[in-house]
């Protein structure tokens, strides 16, 4: 059987996790990186796969089976996979959740125009907690789900840090409440606020000479960052900030609680948790399954952009149907 | 919109229960039971509904977009499935793994030759628990998963204690060991025996004058039951067991622990946890959410058998694709 031919575009965090990604894949081979940087400035970990320009992939298009698309949902994403999207079967991991539905709309008619299969926001939320978030709801309709993130480093959180005078670097941890999270289990379905749910902690390198005060009243009170968290700010130094945190770990738990019975006398709680070491690794590791799906739908000639719901599940599975149901199921 | 029209087959804890999961599922009603007993015996709790005879189902083919077969995976289901996939689109629980495979044929050839959608093997495991460990093992293809169960009633253990000797009325529960979930939940990969997993507590109520040591020694040493467990035997009256252990909970946890990064050097941790107190209740809110998805293959004509892994989760809903992805991705 002939490997999936997998192309990467954009070769930062994501970008390398796919490369590592493949790695562990048998059935899917790394056919080439693409950059928007000069080509010669990017060295990859894989011995003879060629760099390409960005502007130059409409003259590889016969070299990849799926294109996966790794730069930033900000600014990259929403212009990138819908111009992709005219070229190759794709794959992305857009994660802004208000603009889904523009993208959406945006690349399905790329796709569509084009006879491709596409597939956006897939990852883990948007992506494995989107679907356990659409399992719980249509097992337990009569419920409430809650979606609780950490310990884990948030990036744009970490970059709000860094922009406040006097500081010099900074991390920043998004911690669910313990309290919170077993209320939650216990299946009583509180009304919890967002101070509830989760905190916020974060260490801080200042400049030399720095107002430390002043800095941790900055980061407190920053608008939609920190303003509505309890958030403890801890000031440590260079060493320290690359010593003890140099991960990008994360995770979280999506919980749906719900009722049954005649008088609703039964309860039932679904807990799915995550507790991921590295944040661009995991993801990658769920782009590279899903981009086995996005090529059997190619396969198909089922064109359009797709989502996490709408991916049978077995297409995941370099197994054959046969398999699956007799060592899965 | 007209709703989804089911039938029940069989009028047992998941007939009833499919009975209750539709009335929390608005866009679905209840269009009859059937029953291999006496129809004028049955007394349902939904008024207005006909109860028929499972021999007279040929006559009511137009009734139900979707039968849900509630008979029991032993003797039932193994030839009601494939007989009335002739005559309906239908939906099972059969729940005997090793003898999914053949299952799976038969109703497949008897679906696919009168044109009808049918699905197999549907609740929690197999169903819910079968998704975990395929979407984990897809996604971190260098690992290892494992499912433990409990704590919660076993059916079977209990019908196996209640055939011994001496023994007026018992219940098992299976029990997973709280040091071997949190080796697994750590990462480490452990390697773990059968009684290293679980652990069985059971309750009994002893006939009178019965011999309570011989008791005990029996369901200890019970091949395939107790053997290979570290098995507690708890005697107690039959006052205590009604009013201790009527319920039917259960439960269990699909932990997929696996390895990323060029050295393997980072770890993931996925975990997905029931916490039921009715085992039939949540089996059956399973039931009646794919129940949905058939309906929709159905209208597809995609006929033959499918199983959990074969399933777009967006079919579970009853939301557009657009509210979907708006809302819960």
């Amino acid at each position: 059987m002939s490997k999936i031919r997998i192309g990467i575009v954009g070769y930062g965090n994501l970008g390398k996790g796919v490369e590592l990604a493949i790695r562990k894949n048998p059935d899917t081979a790394l056919s080439f990186v693409a950059t928007r940087r000069s080509p010669d400035s990017v060295k990859i970990a894989t011995a003879g796969v060629p760099v390409y320009a960005y502007d130059d992939l409409k003259n590889h298009t016969d070299e990849a089976d799926v294109v996966i698309l790794c730069g930033g949902s900000a600014t990259d994403l929403p212009h990138q996979t819908p111009e992709l999207a005219k070229l190759f079967h794709v794959v992305d991991s857009f994660d802004t959740h208000a603009r889904i539905p523009e993208h959406f709309a945006a690349v399905d008619a790329a796709a569509k125009e084009t006879g491709h299969a596409a597939m956006i926001s897939v990852g883990w939320d948007p992506g494995m907690f989107s679907l356990a978030r659409l399992y719980g709801n249509c097992i337990l309709p009569d419920g409430k789900d809650y979606t609780f993130w950490g310990k884990g480093v948030s990036q744009g959180h970490s970059d709000a840090i860094r922009r406040v005078k006097g500081v010099k670097n900074g991390k920043q941890y998004t911690c669910p409440v313990p309290e919170a999270l077993e209320a939650v289990r216990s299946g009583a379905q509180p009304e919890l606020t967002t101070r509830q749910k989760h905190t916020r902690l974060c260490y801080v390198v200042p400049e030399e000479g720095a107002d430390l005060a002043q800095i941790e009243h900055d980061i407190k009170t920053m608008p939609n960052y920190f303003d509505e968290y309890d958030t403890t700010v801890n000031f440590i130094t260079e060493e320290e900030l690359l010593r003890d945190h140099a991960g990008i770990p994360h995770g979280g738990f999506v919980i749906r609680s719900g009722k049954t019975g005649a008088n609703d006398e039964h309860t039932h709680v679904i807990e799915y948790s995550l507790k991921l070491d590295s944040n661009p690794e995991f993801t990658t590791s769920v782009l590279v399954a899903f981009a086995r799906a996005i090529k059997r739908f190619a396969d198909e000639k089922s064109f359009g952009c797709k989502t996490v719901f709408d991916i049978p599940p077995a297409y995941l599975s370099p197994l054959s149907g046969e398999d699956l149901r007799a060592h899965l199921l």
